[in-house]
């Protein structure tokens, strides 16, 4: 293998004027960003899987991308290649963390033992480079969805033996997320849900859902990982419908099996707009939950029914996004990882740059907006004039729980009729223009 | 007002091959399914809303249809009339229940006193009606969409006023179903939400939600209304987010504010598909979450972005439907109220017959389907093969948490390689057309 | 009637960085972009319908908004006070152009010759009123949808009594513009489809559509009417199914007709994402069909599936438009009409000020950065440079017709295999990110 | 390979209440319906991508179905296994066609003369094999999606190489499909359509696709194929906006390029809803406009936003289709083609019996229906009626156009007021739902 990312130069950023593609115009990591930089603001990691294992092929046609590691014929060496040619591109990039799902950085092997043996061979390869480059992992996974053993889903399967199949999985995926220092462990249950209601047993497949998330909360007690546990929400693709629908449908489950304590959302704005929210409402959503971990950054595109994972590049959606996240308090063990793939046309590997690239100077950009509506107390002063009659007199009582319905009909018969105000949405939309076009 | 629907004569069960659209072709109340007659399982209620009060108007076009009573110039008046046609036609379809808000019936007066008083008024003569039909209440609501007041949310409005109207509401209508023998009492939130979230406090507004729910629990226990309280979830519209987007946000939320014991869902047909779901898969999430109260039948267009709230017609809804409900054990004090109205172009009074007629036929066919369906165990025998494995051995112990990731590695090591089953999706789609065609 | 309108100031520009919401931060009339002004341009047009007319129904709840003339309870005197008012604010926003329905500006009488007498009347008051300001009107048009005889279509009715019925109106219609100096006609027929196919002769109501059209550029030329003829398509809602699904269904029918040299498209933003469409891919291809007549300027939600008609506030899409529109070099007789209103609780007359200077701004910021792309070649250059091949060698040989299956056959077998170029999709997005944020 | 479709049995009619997944429940090829036997109505044909070449690879999951012919390692030999395995299903099934794609029967070579070199001996062996069984070819195509140098397009490229190549590809297919005695020949633009507007020249690509459709043409005059030719609409997918978007817009693109006298569409149901239209008025427009090629039979999730290819089993849709078909005196040269995989998880072979099964009975019942309704003129009196103030009086002026606005205008003003029918629309679905139940 030539590793062709050598012969590109490292990032940088050149500001807004640059009219270089290969260097950033708003993200500029040691820029400093309400006392922290936005490197720490922005914790943007790598998707191993679209970046180096996604070839570009679609339902309807081949990949286009020819890795520099494809004509390696041997898996393992193929994937040591790859390792070498996606430690090389990240550190090009400049991106501090990536994240894995265990079968895009291993061969996947003939028996379970097999499988280990590989992903451990890789897996110490990654730490050497790690260690190098100085990337983190954000956040390990196991991949239960492309074998076609998962075909009626992993801990949702009809069949127990495939229950076990996926228990073994994530038992060695949590075991070297640990050994890498993963920060976060995330469940994507892609094939956890149905195809038709003809032939399944919900309540059972929801029962051993539940089950196999307290195995894997007992599992990582017993090893000492401390890194935060994530479900990702998805309403449906490729399963007709999927049991972690939205950040609500994630929540009622947890809390019904009394999971909530354990898990947080990692939240992807293409499933969300799929799921019919915004991006930024599930952000909220979340976050007012206490329930916001991580963030899968990427952008969907509204007039197609599938995830289109594209890099993100609306500064709407990345400045109301950057908003929550402020509003959080960021991510804490949390970050933006970029599950986003270039157009299959995009086949060049500079076009891996120009995505990345793209993205993360629209997510900085939409920091610094964010920031700045912040500072101003734009929306917040205006939301807390909106709602101050709950600050005092009858709102208060009812914050307090001071009064029921009774008191307030009383209430409601004095007082003869209500005085509203204006949501002067279109005014507030005028007004975050003005910040995302002056600033 | 002259009182055309008695000119109609009354719908009579005339079976399967008649020609007459004024009869009911699969629908007779007193044929028994499985030890229960249909009018008993199926419980069909009435919308007074559509069905006695909605002219066909759309947001492009005044009303087509003019009711018997439509030149009384004096509400009250009106509104009196309008009992007298809605008995007299409810009578003539032989439904057994009907459903109304507060502002179905009766007028809005100048002041929440006035308000009241003419609640009373025509609720004495609803109750008159009552007694002399056996026509019965399924359940009573309360309008707070409509008013301009509720422009920003009814308890979850930013204005502390709004909230005690809305209390004041509820109080009345609370009282009233109960006066009236009502089985239920729903809350459907049509403007609880937001259209932006640039000026919302979406954590207070949540917050007061639960606040002004847990007073309504107060206050039905204080009356001693021992109907079962709903809350029917729609993800939009009018509102642009409504916190009660489907079943599982409604759960999650319950499940927050410790609600979930008083609370069951309502779930309409065309609110499921508008989230993204079938109405099986909502009412089948219910059950299984012990939550299913009632359900709004009717059906939308899924081309159409909309709520169409159309007469339920697709005989594989329905008969899916009535499969839920049976397996549910029937739906207790709730029914199936038709939620629907005829299209603006069927603006002729006999088309309110029609409308009813096509949905209680479809009903009525889907139940007898589903009963054979299950007489039959086709889908149950089916299903309880598929998830044989957890029946024994690892399956077992999995279900009963005698094994962790752990014990369940060793044995996938052990297995080496799992045996998939076929989900014969196609198979059984045709074996319900079948049961469709034949039955 | 107080008319409140005139209590505001003249909105100003005060360039971006201005701090009133009551002032243009970006649309500064008189400014010269590519040797025409803004103004010129633009050509904004205020939609009389919804910033006159609309009260905020909708189909859940009544107006929230208080027109100054609404408690004038003559239909006539209180339309005259409109008229009054509508240019007051007209006149204070500073767009030079308004459109309007026939039905918006003056009240439909018991008759077709009282419609028409009412008609008149206030026409010579617009007419008084236009003098006197100096506003105009880029087009006329008949409501043939709001009225109940409309209800199953006006040309296409299967009544021909309400065809005359249309034809009536539009007759006045044209005949009013004229007047007027109207510079377009515009047809949207929202209720011209099929609620169901059931019922529906789909041939003779497309046949009769044509006649109608027919008769429409007959009385045009009859009348000397210089104005342009444009169909506004839209796929659906009122209707289930519109004739006019999308631009490409209006050009299919117009040529099946050879009526396309006739008329063209009024193209509408929130109209084409209903369709599946992107609003610059309607722009576009009415453009290479050089169909592109006129603009109906607002955005929908791309997650709520009806109209929703907002101010368009959306850069990216202004921008691409305002590209469209500059390729197109400009809209000839047509203009930006606001075919857009405020959001239900934006009730307050200021707000009617703040969408339309929304809507201005995001349009002349979307001008000037959309200039800029093509003064600098952007776009162009990348695109002549990805087609190069058409021209020269077998690519130029293939435009000119010069080669069949054969030749290119044996091309291909020639050439052994081809070497294609990345869409540098990502690039590009990030480019026009630069452009907007940086001008 | 073992041709294991050789143990199972032919499939036959058993009449509705056979219990034998494996027989036919209402598809009996001999019965006569309307003085045609089904098998000449029907005319079912097998894709051959689907059925044998599809393994339920999807976008997150690798195939799960293992075809018999699976281990052969050399293409061409298994290319020589599948024919053999595919005439035996299609045998033992009973579909008298089938389609294909050149790439789904020959693997394609390294050059372009290797794939013709291998079309050309799986062709002769095709023929010998349809000898053998007597089942023909309904229609060939070129598959110009899969192969990466279509990334950009085939016809529509950027670059004219790929251009020349997908000529190559269509003159060879042609003459194949004319050699196996092919009834049409369809073009499927899966990729002639943009991945963003940004990098596109929309007209010159439009212009190139016309060129494109003009060699065909010539070619087959040329040849002497007597075949139709046949485009098939799809929205998107693959592609973001692909420009055979639905009937209309193929139709208004054939009619600019005067194409239209030699081209048909062929419409999948599933294309249909993808495009926001019921498959019944894809039917409906196209024959209207006589451009009814053929059908690809199937079915989409309206839940689900990409083309599922589901098979077609709801009754409504094959009845309502089947009436269109009806209406249309038959396909002529075309056919309902099964353009349908089974679900992922029906990954045995026998599902694929199932799943034509499945699809073959829901076709034949709604024949059946179709034709009853049609014999008892339910829909076709009841549209006569509804329409038939056109065949006299003014109604009949309008259709001869003797009339014109003016002429239209004194008549509304004489006649006072129209009467409207209603639309019955319940009362249609009603009967609709008793056709389908009783029959
Ligand atoms: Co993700
Ligand atoms: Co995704
Ligand atoms: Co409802
Ligand atoms: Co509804
Ligand atoms: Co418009
Ligand atoms: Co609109
Ligand atoms: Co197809
Ligand atoms: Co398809």
């Amino acid at each position: 293998m030539k590793n062709v990312f050598k012969d590109f130069k490292k990032v940088k950023y050149e500001g807004p004027e640059s009219d270089n593609p290969m260097a950033f115009k708003y993200y500029n990591p040691e820029e400093k960003i309400a006392g922290k930089t936005m490197e720490e603001h922005l914790r943007f990691s790598i998707a191993y899987w679209h970046t180096f294992a996604d070839t570009g092929e679609d339902p309807f046609g081949a990949g286009t991308r020819v890795y520099p590691w494809a004509d390696i014929s041997d898996p393992l060496e193929r994937a040591k290649a790859k390792v070498e040619g996606a430690f090389t591109f990240m550190d090009k990039l400049g991106a501090p963390y990536f994240c894995f799902h265990d079968r895009d950085v291993a061969p996947e092997g003939k028996t379970v033992a097999e499988s280990y043996k590989n992903l451990d061979t890789i897996v110490d390869l990654i730490e050497e480079k790690m260690n190098e480059t100085g990337i983190k992992l954000l956040w390990g996974t196991a991949n239960m969805f492309t074998n076609p053993r998962f075909m009626n889903g992993a801990s949702t399967s009809p069949n127990a033996d495939v229950f076990a199949f996926a228990a073994a999985q994530v038992k060695k995926a949590m075991e070297v997320t640990k050994k890498l220092g993963g920060q976060n462990y995330v469940f994507w249950g892609g094939r956890e849900g149905y195809e038709t209601l003809l032939n399944t047993n919900m309540a059972l497949e929801q029962d051993n859902l539940a089950r196999f998330l307290e195995m894997a909360v007992d599992y990582k007690e017993k090893i000492g990982f401390d890194g935060q546990l994530l479900i990702e929400p998805k309403p449906k693709e490729p399963t007709k419908h999927q049991y972690d629908f939205d950040a609500a449908n994630v929540i009622a489950f947890l809390r019904k099996y009394d999971l909530d304590e354990h898990f947080k959302v990692n939240l992807e704005a293409n499933h969300a707009t799929l799921a019919g929210h915004t991006f930024e409402h599930e952000l909220h959503y979340a976050r007012i939950n206490d329930m916001l971990g991580s963030v899968d950054a990427n952008q969907g595109d509204l007039l197609l029914g599938w995830d289109t994972d594209q890099f993100p590049t609306n500064i709407y959606t990345t400045t109301l996004a950057m908003y929550e996240i402020l509003k959080n308090n960021g991510l804490g063990k949390g970050g933006l990882n970029f599950d986003a793939k270039v157009r299959r046309p995009s086949f060049k590997m500079k076009d891996l740059f120009y995505g990345h690239i793209a993205g993360m100077d629209a997510f900085a950009k939409g920091l610094k907006i964010a920031n700045k509506l912040l500072e101003d107390k734009v929306l917040e002063d205006f939301v807390a004039e909106r709602y101050a009659s709950y600050e005092s007199g009858i709102g208060k009582k009812i914050v307090n729980k001071e009064v029921g319905l009774e008191e307030l009909a009383e209430y409601a018969i004095e007082l003869g009729e209500v005085e509203n105000y204006s949501g002067h949405q279109e005014m507030l939309e005028a007004k975050l223009n003005q910040y995302i076009l002056n600033n």
